[in-house]
């Protein structure tokens, strides 16, 4: 049994450079790194709008990507009026639509908005040591008033730092606290 | 392994008569039965209020009750700025306190709001078919794009109708709807 640390991922944005700059005046500006190494919180926010529902106040995870991706959640997408596939990030295809407002402009993106698959960030080192591969299946034990068993994906990358990513719908469900510590059955 | 149906409850408050008169110049009224024998959502709702925030149209479910309770999900609990424990219904002590508000007043009740622990209503004819008493944890199995086995306790009544009832943010995170079925672990 493995120890793992959670990280509670809210709504978010990952944008090009391309439609950053149809939403911005001003280049996307740094407010704090995140726990995986090169992602920062930006301190530029959009407005996330359908024909049923609009959140504001929705961060733009840094640096720009290759491509457009929404992460929300179920409560999320309940509020919007879609309906988005559970999908590890980057797995677009036929996921849902949506509007993003920024200060200037506003853009509609087809095949763009997931609810992210729980996952666990892990390095190609430690992976090897724990005997798990990309993509495999796991299980994560959450003692406490909320008591579960959740199952999450393995997510090796070169740069990965050890933790176990949920959404805010997961979080509550399991009274999960960012940085709280759960263990992971292999 | 047994068979069980989702009940999502949705935030809601029971009232005693008493309470409920302070809030309302006319009777609760039936606007539909629930699966539990006897209770009904009522057409009558309220908001729940805070320091730090409101939340309106939130359900009264009949009949009276000898005890006011409040039950909400840990999403609600941080738009309101509260803390309530995760209980079983009508264990109060130390509960959050919560002001309740009515077409005609208003009333701050103490020891009154809590988070519902995940349970699931059985008869005591079909809890001693499957071996098993009031209190006892037992593990519901959940297929589907968001699997896990979440923790929940066994809550016989004479009255009690199957059903594994959870709340919005449990449905959110494990991705069931209302009567979606899914297995009993014993």
């Amino acid at each position: 049994m493995k120890k793992v640390k959670v990280g509670i991922s809210n709504r978010h944005v990952h944008l090009t450079e391309d439609v950053y700059n149809m939403l911005f005046a001003t280049p996307l500006t740094k407010k704090n790194d995140l726990t995986q190494t090169g992602d920062f919180a930006a301190n530029e926010v959009v407005t996330l709008k359908t024909q049923k529902g609009t959140i504001e106040h929705v961060r733009i995870i840094g640096p720009y990507r290759s491509y457009n991706q929404v992460e929300i959640s179920r409560s999320d997408a309940r509020k919007l009026g879609i309906n988005p596939p559970v999908r590890k990030s980057g797995d677009l295809e036929n996921s849902e639509a949506i509007t993003i407002v920024g200060e200037k402009g506003e853009v509609t993106l087809e095949n763009v908005c997931i609810i992210a698959e729980r996952h666990i960030h892990i390095n190609p080192s430690l992976a090897n040591e724990w005997k798990v591969n990309d993509g495999d299946l796991v299980q994560v034990s959450i003692k406490g008033d909320k008591s579960c068993l959740l199952d999450a994906h393995i997510k090796v990358s070169e740069n990965g730092v050890l933790a176990f990513h949920i959404d805010t719908d997961d979080a509550n469900a399991a009274s999960l606290e960012q940085d709280d510590e759960v263990e992971v059955f292999l």
